[in-house]
């Protein structure tokens, strides 16, 4: 049995998210299918850094599976693209420690969140970022993200669906660029609570349309309560763009 | 009754082509079925510039169409947005006089084709580019556009499907522009038979992957026989980017 490691992008948009679900269309169902196949119908389980929402990209998601087929790594990258849809890629697979886990090795990672600004609607945009038409204080966004930057309880800015106990995380850099009419919001930290980035984006949007003030981001951090911050961004801004390993 | 010419954009993935085809999702049929809910159930025919086959892309289609309705242009723009699909958008509607026609006015076209230089596979370009995974040597290909240049009979450059008589056209333009890992081919002319531009396409790839001299366009022109140029180039790689009028 040998251990791979494997780096994959994927188009959200046709899929109800990452995880396994009943009767839907997800990007570990296809992965698996995929090996099973391989495997002469023998269920493969696919393990990923994280899931991915319905409508959310990625474009370095990593996954990590069990296999006894001696395979080398460039053939299993071959057979894999030659197998799965159009939707979904495989960018690397490596050997590794049969101990690698894609979840629990993961030291941080690096979502981006892509707004479009315009008042126009772009039909080659509109399930890769979110039409923003009207201004924006870009400058005021930046100055709100600061309040964000270090560690702090997230639980003002995560779905108040979440399960997991320990809200506290760290952010290390949420930095901003504006390409064309594009502007991109960069997250990196350690880890990000369910919804996080899509909320502290919906967040920086209010500051940024003058409907909140930048300090206020400290007092909605204390609040603890996610009825304080903004709106969820939608989905298809959103990208998982790198996972993080020691 | 006043006439209207309206520019729209659409991201081909999701339809037919343009025209109007029974039980098959079109961009006319969209257009009308809209404009059919704006006059009481009456047909309002819409016409363009030209057609655009499936899976082919609009930045700068131009149609037209005639209505009894007194609304502005910049209502006419956003009653039209709101009631679209997504995938189509209208980027502005103008009052024109009833004798102008978005096919017959037209004086000019630019088509685009998107070619991604990768050897890997992008999920996100799939239906936007054609991906290109060999060496190319563009010099070549440049040197073979230019016998393409100015006026000639492109038999040998368009659909044997083509019910067309006259396969005279003028190339005025056929430039390059590479930039990261996309090569775009933009070809401007006084109008373009059925699949020339991805024929035209297809046969300069032949050039740049070594299997074509750029000296052998004179004499596929002169053939005039379908046979002789290269392969059609996938749909989904063709944008028609804009359409001249005097």
């Amino acid at each position: 049995m040998q251990r791979y490691k494997s780096i994959i992008s994927y188009d959200g948009s046709g899929f109800s998210g990452y995880q396994v679900q009943p009767n839907k269309r997800t990007v570990q169902s296809d992965l698996e299918a995929v090996l099973a196949k391989m495997h002469k119908g023998e269920h493969i389980k696919v393990s990923a850094s994280g899931r991915t929402d319905a409508g959310v990209h990625a474009k370095g998601q990593v996954i990590h599976f069990d296999s006894p087929l001696p395979i080398s790594e460039q053939k299993w990258e071959l057979a894999l693209n030659s197998l799965l849809p159009e939707d979904i890629s495989v960018l690397s697979v490596i050997k590794v420690d049969s101990l690698f886990h894609a979840r629990f090795d993961a030291i941080g990672k690096e979502y981006r969140y892509v707004l479009q600004l315009s008042k126009k609607r772009d039909p080659f945009q509109r399930n890769f970022s979110f039409l923003y038409p009207n201004d924006l204080n870009i400058e005021a966004m930046k100055e709100a993200s600061r309040f964000f930057i270090g560690t702090h309880d997230f639980t003002s800015f995560c779905s108040a669906k979440t399960e997991v106990k320990d809200k506290i995380r760290t952010i290390e850099t949420i930095d901003f660029l504006l390409e064309d009419n594009f502007l991109t919001l960069r997250f990196v930290g350690n880890g990000f609570l369910y919804n996080m980035v899509r909320i502290l984006t919906g967040t920086l949007l209010e500051v940024g349309s003058g409907k909140q003030r930048p300090e206020e981001m400290a007092d909605i951090l204390v609040k603890k309560d996610r009825r304080f911050a903004g709106k969820t961004a939608p989905a298809q801004g959103l990208y998982l763009w790198k996972v993080f390993y020691q």
